[in-house]
């Protein structure tokens, strides 16, 4: 199966959590709006062509199934990509987390625009520096704590099962985008997390991950995205 | 199977999307927070009692399964209870509707609550009146148009199908909510979005949700929930 995935093309945004999956596997698949074919996406979505059309990008294409929400896109491929375990309640668990880091992703998002995605950022900056103090402060550490945790019970090395899962590769990205986004917050956090800081680093140095990261596919962060660094957000 | 769900005691929330879909299917089901055991909650979520601990209500339990995210759980309870077509294809594109509605629900959220959850409407509220321009200017109509389109596609009655689903359920609290919150725009609003409007009636109607939206077990919207009335959030 060769799939299709949709997705902003100058970001990583949601869509990297499914070009990470993708790539860890090995699977064949083309990112159909960084290539020739870039408006098939806002086509797919204006348009009455297709039966489920989906809310928002990233959604992607499975022979005549189109699919959307990252998570579920996450639930889907996962068995058929071998990144996670076959049995119906460690599906369920590994679905859980992934919806637990799509709630962080949310938090990180707004801590630059909290107001309305449809202003810049220089038109919500009071209300981001007040969003953006609690989130380091308080929920940022919370969701650490929490994936921390999880490692711990679970031998450490990855969040679930005795084998690498979607999951992991999520939370790969989700510290690396940390990082970029809140380097002095995350060098002052690290020390506590050191199960998510190692996971972060032995995710990177999975061939296919490291190849992909070499790679023009991967996308730097930047001012556009989920993760955005201003310095002004830190504490 | 009985169940036990646990949330918070004193508001509809996010347990509602839950408690609507155990309602309808005649499930057996214990109100864990609402009853002698209350605090069962709390000790499942800071304690090391369970091996897969959710990161924050509602959670539930199924035997000896522990299963959080709301969205989760209704996946889960979905094919269980009769509430969602058996095929993989349809159990996915209601989930990935469930999921959008979860985002709806969270920007409805962040109308009274922009800045931190853990401060007070009241010291966030210069904020808050930003944010609702935003949401009920933009980002309602965004999300009820495309509901009201899915509706359409899909013979006006049913969101999927030609059965009641979870999703019924769920758009049904959706525009209840959004009517509590949000009168006067809903009112507004409403001419615009007739299948939503028809579906909000015809769940209500429905024998065992009528039963029990009249019933003790239904709490009422209320100033501390994810719904809050603020007459001047609404334009």
């Amino acid at each position: 199966m060769r799939y299709q995935l949709y997705y902003w093309p100058t970001i990583q945004g949601r869509g990297e959590f499914i070009r990470l999956a993708l790539e860890e596997a090995g699977a064949d698949y083309d990112d159909v709006a960084r290539g020739a074919e870039g408006d098939a996406m806002l086509r797919l979505l204006d348009g009455d062509e297709i039966e489920h059309p989906p809310f928002a990008p990233p959604f992607l294409q499975a022979g005549d199934q189109i699919i959307g929400q990252t998570a579920n896109i996450l639930l889907f491929l996962g068995p058929r990509l071998g990144l996670v375990p076959e049995d119906e309640a460690s599906r369920l668990w590994a679905h859980q987390l992934q919806l637990t880091i799509a709630d962080l992703l949310t938090e990180v998002h707004d801590t630059h625009h909290p107001i309305a995605s449809s202003l810049y950022y220089k038109n919500q900056k009071p209300e981001a520096l007040r969003r953006a103090h609690d989130f380091t402060g308080t929920r940022l550490p919370k969701f650490l704590g929490y994936f921390e945790r999880i490692l711990e019970r679970n031998s450490g090395e990855h969040v679930l099962g005795d084998a690498l899962s979607y999951v992991d590769l999520s939370l790969f990205q989700i510290m690396a985008g940390l990082r970029y986004a809140f380097p002095r917050t995350m060098k002052a956090l690290a020390p506590a997390y050191p199960r998510l800081m190692a996971l972060h680093r032995s995710v990177a140095l999975r061939p296919r991950i490291a190849a992909y990261l070499k790679s023009e596919r991967r996308l730097p962060f930047n001012q556009q995205g989920i993760f955005r660094h201003y310095a002004e957000l830190e504490r």
